[in-house]
C-alpha cells in the first residue's frame, strides 16, 4: 500500500497547494491513501470546516491535527459530528471531542490504522504519549497490520524516540509541527518508516508559513504585531511511503517537496 | 571562499567521523574554512580541552557552541586561554568567559567573520539574539564582507526568523541544536545562504546522538536513567558553503553527510 | 513617606474594591503615595484606557504592569499619551510604548522614584532584570533615594534574588503576578523593604481570580473553556512600606488584606 | 485529629529545625499526625536514606515528596523498602519505584490518607493530577473520611484549582515547592482545609533557602556557580489542621512558623 503522508497545511496557499497538486502527485505516485495535518489550515492556526472539507474534496482521505486543534471552536461540532474524517492526538483527556485515532479503507479492502498524537517536551501537559500509543496500536493491529503514526511535536528527541518505540510494531511514524521538512527519512532497523518532521504545505518564503516582517516584529520586541501567513514560494511536503500489507513493514520513505506554479 | 560547517559533533563517535572523514571531506569540496559545532563533544554534553584539541588537531579551524557551552567546567579556562579558538554564544551575559565572535583568516589574507548565538525559545533566557547580532555584523563588516552565523536554537521559527533578520547582511546563516538535519538548505532572496539545521556529528541510530533505549526509559518515566552516546550508524553532517569574496553573498549551499565506515 | 502597594487589580470586582476601599485606607494608615499594579484590570487580562482612568480617578498616582500590558491593543495609544501614569517592565525590548520607570513627586517637593520589571523564569525572554535595574537605581538616585521596585514574575527563586540583588540600593522590592498573598514582608539584612507577592485586587473564590469552574475544566482538559473573572470574596490586598525619607531605607512593612463588604 | 504539615524541609539547617523544634510544636498544638515534605532535605535537592531516617527519628510520621524525588539515586532502593514512609507524587509513571499515596494510623485507631500530587504548570509532564487523585480519594475515602493531599507545584492558578477540584472531598489540600509561605490559609466553601504553599524548612536569609550570592550569580549570567544550602534565619514552617474525624472536613487551619535560635 502507498501513503502520502502531507504535514501541517497551512492557510489558504497551502489549500491552494494541495488542491491544485495533489491529484497529479497521486496518479505518479500511484498512491492508495492520502492524510494531511490540517492544524493550521484556517488562516495559519486552527481549522474549520470549511477548510477541512475542503482538504478532504481535494481528495484527502483523513486529516489529523495537533496543538492548534483547539485554535478555532467551529472545528468542536463539526468533529464530533464527522469522527471518522479528523482526528485530534489520542493523549489528550478522555473528555475531548473527537477520535484520536481511526482506520482508513480502501475498497480493496485493505486497511490503514492511523493514531495522531502529541509530544509533550516544550508543549502542553497531556497524558504520556509513549504509554498511550500502546494500547492504541494493539488495538488496530487486530484490524490490520499497516499503521501510521502522526507524532506531532517540537523536540527532535520525543519525536526519534517515539520512532524507537515503535520499531517494528508499526509501518510509520513521521513528524510533524515544526513546518520544516528534515533529510533524515529512513526505514528504521526493525522495519519501520520514520522522519523527524515530513515539512508543511505553505509558503517557504516566511517564518514556518507567516510573513516574515511580522515574525521578526515578535522576536524585536513587538509582541502583539500582527501574524498573518505569508504567500510566496509555496510548496507541498509530505512524504510517499510504501507498505508490506502482508506484513505491515515499511519498504520504502521518500520526501515529498512540490512547488506550486505562480508562486 | 568555501566553508564547511559542521553540526554538533556528539562524543567519542563524533570525534571519530570528523577525524576520520574531514581530510578527504576538505580536498573533494576545496574547502578554505572548517568550522564545528563542539557542544556535545565530550561524552555528549558540554566541551573538554581534550575534544576540543582533538577537533583542531583533526583539522577544523574554529569551533562553536551553545547551550551545552557550560557543562563540563574544565572548558572554561580553557577557553579563557584560548578565545580565538571556541567561541560561545554572543548574547551570553557580558561576564561570561570567552568570545562570542571571532575571525579565521587564511593564509592569503581573505578573512570569514564567525557569530555564534543562541535562541531563545524553550531555551534559557538571553539577551535578545536579534539585537545583539546587529553591532556584531558591523564590527565585523568592517574587517570583511563574509560571515557566518550559527544560531544555535531549538525552534524552528526562531531560526528561520534569523535567517529573515540577516538575510543580505552576512553570508550564511546555519542553525544547529536539534542534531537533525533539515532539507531546506537555499539561498535566501537577499543572497544569504540559509539551513534550518545542518545535523550532527553522531551515531544515527540513537535518539538525537544518545542510546535509545536509555532515552526511552527517561520517557517513560525512569527521569534518572543513564544517558550515553550511542555506537552505530555514524555520519558526519554539515554543508558546505560557496561564498563570493568580493559581496559576502551566498553563491551555494549544499548539504554534507557522509557515513562514517565501520559503524 | 508612606507607600500603600497594591497588587494585581483583577477586572470589575478589583476595580470597585479599590474604588470603595482605596480612600479610607489611605486615611487610616496616613498613606503619601499611592501605586498599584493593573496588568489585570480589563477583564482578567490587560489594560484599557477605562480600566487605567478608573484607578487613577480613585486615587492611585501611579500604574504598574506586567506580561499581560500587551493583553489589549487599545492601552497602546493611551500609555503613548501618558507615559508617566502607566509603567511597563522596564527590561522590555527598546522600541516598546511605554516607559518601565518613573517618578513620583508629592505635594511638599518629596520623590518616589518607581521601576517596573519582569522575571524571566518560565516567562518570555526579556532583557536581564538584573542588569537593567541597576543603570535604573543609578538615574533615580540622582532624583531621589526613595525608591520602590515592582519585580512582576512567576518564579519564587526570581523575586527573592531580586530582593537580594537590591538589598540597600532601593527602599522596597515588591513582588507581583502569582496573585496570591505570600506572609513573608520583612525588612532585609541592608534596609530594603521585601514581601514575594502582595497578593491582587480581586475576588478569592476563585482561582487567582477567575471563576472556579472554568479554570478547573481547563486543568481537566477543556483547553479553550471561557475563562471570566469572578466575583465573590473580593479582597484588596498589598503592603504598606515606611521609608525613610533621607536615607531612603525601609522603617517597616505591614501586609493589607481588605474585604469588600457584600461580596 | 490535628495534623501538623511542614513544608519542603532543605538541607541541614532544614533538618536542624525539625529536629530542635518539632517535640514542644507537637506538644504545644496536640498534634496527633505529623508530615513533612523531604524533596530537598539532602543538600538542598533530593532525598538520602539518612535524611529520611533523621525525619522519622525526629517524630515525622511519613514524608512526602516532589519534583527532586529522584535527584539522589540512593533513596530509590531506601523507598522500594520503605514504601509506606515516604510518598512520591502519584502521577508519576506506573513503574515509578515508591508510591503516591498513603495511609498513617494513629494508635487509638484513627487514619488519615495522605496523597502526594505534582502540577504540570512549568513543570515536568507526567498523568494529570487532576484526574488520577480522583481514583485515590475514592480509595482513601474506603478507609477514612481524613485525607491530605500534598499538591506539589510552580503555579499558584493549579494549587488553587486543585483546592477546587477537591473542596469538599478531603479534609486538607497544601501547596509546596515555592519555598514561600503564603497568606491565605482558609476553609472552603465545601469544607475543606486550603493553602497556596506552606513554606519550607529552611534558612530565611538565603534564595528560597539556597546562598544569596550563589543564587545572583547565576540570575546574572554564570549558569554553573555553585548552588549550596544557607544558614542564617533558620525557620521551621507549615500549617496545623484540626479535621473533623467524623466528617473529614476541615475545622481549622494555621500557619505555623518557627525560628530555630542561635540562627
Ligand atoms: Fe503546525
Ligand atoms: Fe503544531
Ligand atoms: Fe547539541
Ligand atoms: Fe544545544
Ligand atoms: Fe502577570
Ligand atoms: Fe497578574
Ligand atoms: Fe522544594
Ligand atoms: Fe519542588
Amino acid at each position: 500500500m502507498k501513503v502520502l503522508f502531507m504535514g501541517d497545511v497551512v492557510g489558504r496557499p497551502g489549500l491552494q497547494a494541495v488542491r491544485a497538486l495533489l491529484p497529479r502527485l497521486k496518479a505518479t505516485h500511484g498512491v492508495d491513501v492520502t492524510i494531511a495535518n490540517a492544524e493550521n489550515s484556517d488562516q495559519g492556526a486552527g481549522i474549520s470546516p470549511e477548510t477541512a472539507d475542503t482538504l478532504l474534496a481535494a481528495g484527502v482521505d483523513l486529516l489529523t491535527s495537533g496543538n492548534h486543534f483547539w485554535s478555532k471552536k467551529a472545528i468542536i461540532p463539526w468533529v464530533t459530528a464527522h469522527p471518522d474524517k479528523l482526528l485530534r492526538p489520542a493523549n489528550y483527556p478522555k473528555d475531548t471531542p473527537g477520535r484520536g485515532h481511526g482506520v482508513v479503507t480502501l475498497k480493496d479492502g485493505r486497511a490503514l490504522g492511523v493514531i495522531n498524537l502529541e509530544g509533550r517536551v516544550f508543549m502542553r501537559a497531556h497524558d504520556n504519549p509513549f504509554e498511550v500509543v500502546q494500547g492504541l496500536v494493539e488495538e488496530l493491529r487486530a484490524r490490520t497490520p499497516c499503521i501510521l503514526v502522526d507524532m506531532h511535536c517540537e523536540a527532535s528527541s520525543e519525536k526519534n524516540a517515539m520512532g524507537a518505540h515503535l520499531d517494528g510494531r508499526v509501518s510509520v511514524v513521521v513528524g510533524t509541527h515544526t513546518h520544516v521538512q528534515t533529510a533524515d527519512e529512513r526505514i528504521l532497523p526493525g522495519g519501520t518508516a520514520f522522519i523527524t518532521d515530513v515539512g508543511m504545505c505553505g509558503p517557504l518564503d516566511s517564518v514556518i508559513g507567516m510573513k516574515k516582517e511580522q515574525s521578526l516584529a515578535r522576536f524585536l520586541g513587538q509582541k502583539n504585531a500582527p501574524y498573518e501567513v505569508a504567500e510566496r514560494l509555496v510548496y507541498l511536503q509530505g512524504v510517499v511511503v510504501d507498505i508490506d500489507d502482508a506484513s505491515g513493514r515499511g519498504k520504502s520513505i521518500e520526501r515529498v517537496r512540490v512547488h506550486l506554479p505562480g508562486t
